[in-house]
């Protein structure tokens, strides 16, 4: 194909469906696997951008629903676009905006028509239809833009797996328990089919932004098999996995992964949208998954908690107090090569001091993106033994390993 | 003398007091005129130490109170001392708690013995003695400490000046407003130079750290005189003037500030203390004073003020929703030279995004340091017409400019 978007792989892995590859865009490379930090409202959290770029992010999120409501998406236009305005100037994609809308706002009617909200900004009522979510993303100008889907959660009630990954969903889940799963999701897959037939028409960018589909399907494996059948019908330079971590369990979330992405074409990058752990993207990459997003790094930085190879930290904890030692011994990033200690970190923190999410957030940055660099080496070279051993948190547990 | 901090002067101005130098301290030197970050809890408030270093601070002010009460003088002791805890290897002055102890607590009693309060930490009773004030900064271990002094707020209540440069400090000036002004003054002087005795008694780490004294009187010449005489009793490595910007116009700050500058040695840093805005700054340097600390620049930029040459913005306001430009013309900090621009920042401070207060805090404080560099070449090259046409908010207003 054609366009402004497009995937090359580099290498394949012989004992898994894992692939190293580079996703070519207007605004420069990303190697693949790739985990893009969440930038929500044009802005990591805290971060300059090249502070970002530092942690070796070669590709950020921003949210097109945020953005559409403050400080409108004509108005980011009017200012050159998102990388102008942000000044980022590597790629960026964006969300559609369906999922916050969904999860975010009073949702006062999801019919063919699209998902009508009242604002988060100022209560003003929405209608986000397939179109206006195209048109908010080619006003905001990424380089990659996402259809607007029909995500459904599921109707199992939270996990306690996505209680941790994503906590705001979970009221919203225990809600909906126990209502018609398979019918709810059945009408997602239709929805979200006819939804990408209008986002493909509306698309005014086509030369300057790829649009990638998303598959959706819940855990119901012919659901997603039609959806995936369906989506595939556009010839499109990517295709998301929708509809995952909505609340299930991280070996509910390994199959449906696996499953769906095994019916993705070979030649054109996987994304799995909003996930999450160390395992649950190891998982997915050697299911042949090639992009990941997700707000864990920041907003666990934000919260004090810090990851390591090893398992997570609480830096608030008494055991700190007197810990003159890094986050994480042998860690490259600022903070850890910077000599700033745990006692320090656990001292910001207490007081309230914003430095503190800034080191953390860098810190667990540089840990997914070391993930990232690690996974690459242990595909390129078969080396996967190696990288169980350096990656507790992975959770491989392979033959002979 | 001999001791840990030296201070060559190297230009005279030719038309004033103004004077252009050097401190020399145990962790580096420091040009004067010198402007001093405020990193009250050992953080400049959500800066790293490197962007801290590149606005052009060479030196900066931690609070003793602050630390004393959290993680503890002691603790920061066993983590090598604040160079090593916050990862600031550049000089550092600390004060020593008299004026937070005052302005921010209950007190319950500021007698011969020090000033006895509840900490806001954790409502413990605190005595504040002097020998405890010199303990603290000993196991803080910064390269300049202050005397404790007896800071009384002036007794007509707060000038609408010091309304907008201290606003913690407004309703206790009211509450006090209307006592017996000269006689509460004059009982500080005398209690200062008591304490100095005490704190030059008292400090154990002459070697390593400089004690400075200060200079009380409120605004009346002849208790500043005598204040002055007493305590330059002592063969100290500067002197500081205290008891400024407690409550006066900026007039009575200026007239102050020049008498008492006059009086003290030629051959020591004089350092004013919590001063302020930029005109303060000016007056106070061609009254011959070399080193200044003041929050403005952080605690304005947190809140979406931004200086400029010409007077103050507030970035939050509808004018900037669709400004291009940046904070202002031809500044060359992080945030203009990186082309953030004003639309941006105001969109970071609506959406209550950290990293407004982060650009423009660093813009901020590249605005003093540009003051001070400007300065520095004025008095070099007598140079002040020019001068005062570049900083039109230094309301200078010489014959012939």
């Amino acid at each position: 194909m054609s366009g402004p978007i497009h995937f090359t792989v580099h290498d394949r892995c012989t004992e898994s469906a894992a692939r190293v590859g580079t996703v070519d865009t207007p605004h420069g490379s990303f190697a693949t696997p790739a985990f893009m930090p969440v930038g929500t409202r044009a802005t990591i959290k805290g971060l300059m951008p090249e502070q970002v770029a530092d942690t070796g992010s070669e590709i950020i999120l921003n949210n097109a629903y945020h953005l559409m409501l403050r400080p409108g998406d004509e108005s980011v236009r009017d200012r050159g676009g998102v990388h102008e305005f942000m000044r980022w100037d590597g790629p960026i994609l964006t969300d559609s905006g369906g999922y916050q809308a969904w999860s975010m706002a009073d949702i006062n009617a999801m019919t063919d028509d699209g998902v009508a909200f009242k604002s988060i900004v100022d209560g003003q009522k929405i209608m986000l239809s397939p179109e206006r979510a195209i048109e908010v993303q080619n006003n905001l100008g990424p380089d990659i833009i996402m259809a607007l889907d029909d995500c459904p959660p599921s109707m199992d009630g939270p996990s306690a797996h996505v209680e941790q990954l994503r906590p705001e969903l979970a009221a919203a889940l225990r809600k909906r328990a126990g209502c018609d799963q398979r019918g709810r999701v059945a009408e997602a897959v239709e929805r979200t089919a006819r939804w990408l037939d209008r986002c493909v028409s509306a698309h005014a960018r086509a030369d300057e932004q790829g649009l990638f589909g998303i598959v959706q399907g819940g855990a119901v494996p012919e659901l997603r098999a039609r959806s995936v059948e369906q989506i595939t019908q556009h010839d499109l330079p990517g295709y998301a996995i929708g509809g995952v971590a909505v609340g299930e369990s991280p070996e509910q979330i390994a199959q449906t992964v696996s499953m769906t992405a095994g019916l993705l074409p070979e030649d054109r990058p996987r994304y799995l949208m909003g996930v999450g752990y160390e395992r649950d993207l190891v998982a997915a990459i050697r299911s042949g998954v090639d992009m990941f997003d997700c707000v864990l790094p920041t907003r666990n930085g934000r919260n004090a908690g810090g990851f390591t190879r090893t398992g997570r930290l609480q830096l608030r904890n008494a055991q700190f107090k007197n810990d003159d030692g890094p986050i994480e011994a042998n860690c490259d990033c600022v903070a850890c090569r910077g000599g700033f200690s745990r006692a320090y970190l656990r001292h910001l923190f207490h007081a309230g001091e914003m430095l503190g999410a800034v080191l953390l957030s860098l810190h667990n940055l540089r840990h997914f993106q070391r993930l990232m660099l690690d996974i690459r080496a242990a595909i390129r070279d078969d080396a996967w033994s190696a990288f169980a051993r350096a990656w507790p948190v992975a959770g491989l547990h392979l033959a002979g390993s």
